[in-house]
């Protein structure tokens, strides 16, 4: 007995520590992954849950409920709950492997960690390019947060826009969305936002429908990154549809209630959402390493940070870039890459095999049942492609209980409607 | 088909308007259930949903959603959007039938509807009885933004109490919840922080179950109004938990971090949640009619307010009393009253036989798979009556969307516990 016990402590006094900064795709894979026999894991992140983005805009307009598409962290996994910290990191002593936190809850915490093993995962944010007027006035859609914003924005121009007295110019400006960015992110915005619009202000507010109007403001392609000819079947889908419009510009200033292009046209409006691009966070712009004219870490292909010399910092996700093999910035990789990195760190997998990416392919639902489905070896686009859409992420997502929460609540949709209770 | 156009026009224009002011269990019982064929109805309402307040405790530990116990007042059988205002109503000219209203989301927007019917269900305030600190410290549980905040603060206290360098007096404070009234909306809400705290906190925070701790500060009985058998079962089971107290006081301050009770002790605390009784809104405040000592607006037993010469104005619900038959301001007493008014307008009731509430019983959930039942007939205690609480309130639950949503968060809470994600 007492021996069993000596044992068991010493293989946690043997265990490296291994700290894990962010908890979005990359982190979380690892965090879920990794053996804790092996490590005394610590997670430092401002959100203590992870999020299942491709589906985030769905919860913009209630399709989905927002915390049907994240997973709390903490889990009966952790040995103890000290282990999870609610904080920013903030700065990263590679010589002395120290890393500085800032407490989320606490302002006046500030705090240190050392490290045997170090993975940035801190992710980014959205760039947005020094346009003036982007961060007072127009809405992200990264986080939770972000999407439940502008679900109560779009409630509330709605309630606004039926309201007693309104000038027909000020309901129509109300019922104008403008999106800016046409990646999968703007384009799904916009896919949820009409449907919502068919679906439920066509019973609802009936006499509203006729002037809801949604502009997408793109400076290059929508979809550049899909195959040609399912971007331009999309392209043709949604120059098709009644009261959108697609503008090949840049907005130059965000207002209060209207944006302005780069022609100098004002395009008076109720709801701006910005998804052109990410930008790195504070603690990768603070980081002294070399870096790509992108801002992102660079690493080398087992994913360990360029300018450390111990060998025991690692970068990976959007926050990263490998040196001479450029990856798109999306989910997927920064998954894949988690799980490298742990089949690595657990002595699954040799770490002289440097990481890989195989593409799997994208997927973008663009409204009314439609998707494209964009993989090496299939090009569909349409109902089929929407079924194999949702199916796609069914499986993806990380727990039962997601599982469970999601194909609810696209069944609640379908009976009953999105609810336009609005209570922010 | 021109002669039948004709006579829709002509029902159109003979329809009376008739105003409801609130949304709560009176006001949407009669706007559910009112002949729209024969009243030309508008809602004003500074909440476009209807909340079913009785599981509201559920949701201030994630036991239950909160859009899962909200439905939408906007339906499809709205004749148009524009019959619901997200306003308050201000003020009452019974002369002149003019009722004056202010826009919640537009502050400039002051506007009147004159009406031909109006009623008055615009519930009530909880009262602080003027006690220091309330409003600023305190959080009420009436709404569903009410719940948000306190599932987030409890959230929030975890995440500090197990953060880096805490104290333990500290870490104490925080994991410390004080309850001010024992009636079954306090009570209720002990309940579900003490599954929480048994369910959850017991796997999620391990080490820090044991610094949890509950007190209930009552003034008199704790659920007052259930018969005795069952307040004494009750009483017994909540003073037999390890570290819940129950204080028989009052709270004379609340600070940000204690409150202080009558004797001078001061209690530290994290939370502090308030639920005294209620208070008159300003709308009934400013009211110039006959009301009793707690302010309510007096009417006969037809529901009509007492002052009002022109038989046009009902009040009912926590709002209103009928003089001489006091009746309790449960949810129960504002949907009968709505109902029994609705029969009336309808002209499916006798206009002179007067408003009888006979008490179908009540139900108080205390924790720990038991519940009290408290009808005519039947006094029940334990697993039983449990399910019986559970079931009770499924078939009232008045929408088939919350008929699948509630039992389906049961489910999910079962399976895969409470989300503790923390976004707010």
């Amino acid at each position: 007995m007492n021996l069993q016990r000596f044992s068991t402590s010493k293989v946690i006094q043997d265990r490296q520590k291994l700290v894990i900064l962010g908890t979005g795709w990359g982190g979380y894979s690892v965090l879920k992954n990794i053996d804790k026999k092996k490590y005394d894991v610590i997670v430092v992140s401002p959100r203590n849950h992870f999020l299942f983005t491709p589906l985030l805009a769905s919860t913009t307009v209630g399709t989905l409920e927002f915390r049907s598409i994240i997973q709390p962290v903490r889990e009966s996994r952790f040995r103890d709950a000290t282990h999870f910290h609610l904080s920013h990191a903030t700065n990263l002593d590679l010589d002395n492997k120290i890393l500085h936190c800032h407490s989320v809850l606490n302002p006046e915490l500030k705090y240190t960690i050392n490290y045997d093993k170090l993975v940035i995962a801190v992710g980014a944010l959205s760039n947005t390019f020094g346009v003036p007027g982007v961060e007072e006035h127009a809405f992200f859609l990264k986080e939770v947060l972000d999407a439940r914003k502008i679900r109560n924005r779009i409630l509330t121009n709605f309630e606004l826009a039926v309201g007693p007295k309104i000038e027909e110019s000020e309901s129509k400006r109300l019922l104008h969305t403008v999106i800016v960015g046409g990646g999968p992110t703007g384009v799904e915005f916009g896919a949820e936002l009409y449907d919502f619009v068919q679906q439920d202000v066509a019973k609802l507010y009936k006499e509203q429908q006729k002037a809801v109007t949604v502009t997408l403001v793109e400076s290059d392609r929508i979809l550049a990154s899909f195959d040609s000819r399912l971007r331009s079947h999309a392209e043709n889908k949604l120059r098709a549809r009644e009261r959108f419009t697609l503008i090949q510009s840049s907005v130059t200033e965000v207002f209060k209630d209207s944006v302005k292009l780069k022609d100098g046209t004002i395009l008076p409006c109720g709801l701006v959402v910005w998804s052109t691009g990410l930008a790195p966070r504070w603690f990768t712009q603070n980081l002294k390493v070399a870096k790509n004219t992108r801002g992102q870490i660079l690493t080398d292909s087992y994913l360990q940070v360029l300018e450390d010399k111990s060998g025991s910092v690692y970068a990976l996700g959007d926050c990263a870039d490998i040196a001479d093999v450029p990856l798109p910035c999306t989910a997927q990789v920064a998954e894949r890459q988690g799980r490298y990195l742990t089949d690595v760190l657990n002595g699954k997998k040799d770490s002289k095999i440097p990481f890989e990416f195989k593409n799997m392919g994208m997927l973008a639902y663009i409204g009314s049942y439609e998707a494209l489905t964009d993989t090496p070896d299939v090009k569909l686009q349409g109902f089929t492609s929407w079924l194999l859409w949702r199916s796609a992420y069914l499986t993806r997502l990380g727990s039962w209980r997601l599982r469970m929460q999601v194909p609810m609540d696209w069944l609640k949709t379908l009976m009953f409607g999105r609810d336009i209770s609005r209570f922010d």
